[in-house]
């Protein structure tokens, strides 16, 4: 950890840091769960605290659904296993063959489905740094699920990010206002295995790439 | 903390899980920075902690620019001020006197600037998860972003994300590949000050949100 000459504020201890590098590490995506719902008012504290991430203009577009409806779960099921199909169809040969071996979702079992909107036209921030860059909107919503996907994390508790999905039949299905536009569809449980390897990774998918080969100097 | 009854995973603690909300909440953009280098090779390690942010197909279509060259940061400075006066140009009144006065970014002091892009075009990954939601390869890019703004932070590293300005014009002036797109362009450095609230709630441009209003139940 680095030494900041200035600091006045908060401290965050070198353990801190090397925890939290282990929570980036381990993070993943989960995609099994066991069936038992979380304890409640979790997905709740998840939230609230997501709301205190970053927002362009500060303006908080972030926009939540809890999907607890039977008959709007199945239509989101129905949307992956169309999307699914599709994209199998994308592949040939060999890929084709591990890509219908891979557990994509786990929007069977999973006790919570969190849906994640961004809201378009909020008012909030009065359109502040996003003349130019417009699409800072949503990408504050990302940030947003990123702080809730750690902190689920850093509790034991599972979450999946869906994007074979149908955005706009989701955004039908569940009834959200007309300028919301979805942005994730994540699943939340305690997960059935935990792994240090990402599950793309193990299953032969693809690879970890060399930071060097990411990195330019201008 | 909620007790997971399944855990065989690292166990992060409740006092883990308490600072991670002190970070959380004392985040900050940074826009305030001291003139000061950072110490040697701080930079990379937070990128290389941001690489092992979740993307979608674990395609890693994050791509970091450190921009040194002090044309270069000219070209990215008057981009900012071009679109900045047009963004002053869109409010009236008490909101133009009010936005005139905000400190929008740190572009002039701080010691480093780090660009952001997506690969577009990037073949890791294979296309999975991005058929019907191809803007998930962008939304991976945040999140990567908000991985090093939470590492930053916790070693007392001020950062500030910029969007007020022509990604075309940025691309340009950092000769990256035509297939990149700009996601973000970051200014780090030590902060001259801390706060708990945004400086936009500080400022009174816009205050925050009640939890509530932005959850639906379906």
């Amino acid at each position: 950890m680095t030494e900041n000459p200035h600091r006045e504020a908060p401290a965050f201890t070198a353990a801190f840091a090397a925890q939290f590098r282990d929570l980036v590490h381990w993070r993943r995506d989960v995609r099994r769960f066991r069936p038992d719902p979380l304890p409640d008012g979790s997905v709740e504290r998840l939230i609230e605290l997501a709301c205190h991430s970053p927002s362009v203009g500060n303006c908080q577009p972030w926009r939540f659904v809890l999907v607890a409806s039977e008959g709007r779960r199945e239509a989101v099921r129905a949307s992956f296993q169309r999307a699914n199909r599709s994209a199998l169809d994308g592949y040939d040969g060999e890929q084709r063959a591990l890509y219908a071996r891979l557990k994509l979702e786990g929007l069977e079992i999973a006790p919570v489905h969190l849906a994640v909107f961004a809201d378009e036209v909020t008012e909030r921030g009065a359109g502040l740094g996003r003349q130019t860059m417009p699409e800072a909107l949503r990408y504050s919503v990302v940030g947003a699920i990123h702080t809730l996907w750690l902190a689920a994390r850093a509790e034991g508790i599972g979450l999946g990010w869906v994007s074979i999905l149908e955005p706009d039949v989701v955004a039908g299905a569940l009834e959200v206002p007309a300028d919301w536009t979805l942005v994730a569809y994540l699943c939340l449980g305690w997960p059935v295995e935990e792994h240090l390897d990402p599950e793309l990774e193990r299953a032969g998918w693809q690879a970890r790439a060399a930071t060097a080969d990411i990195v330019l100097r201008r």
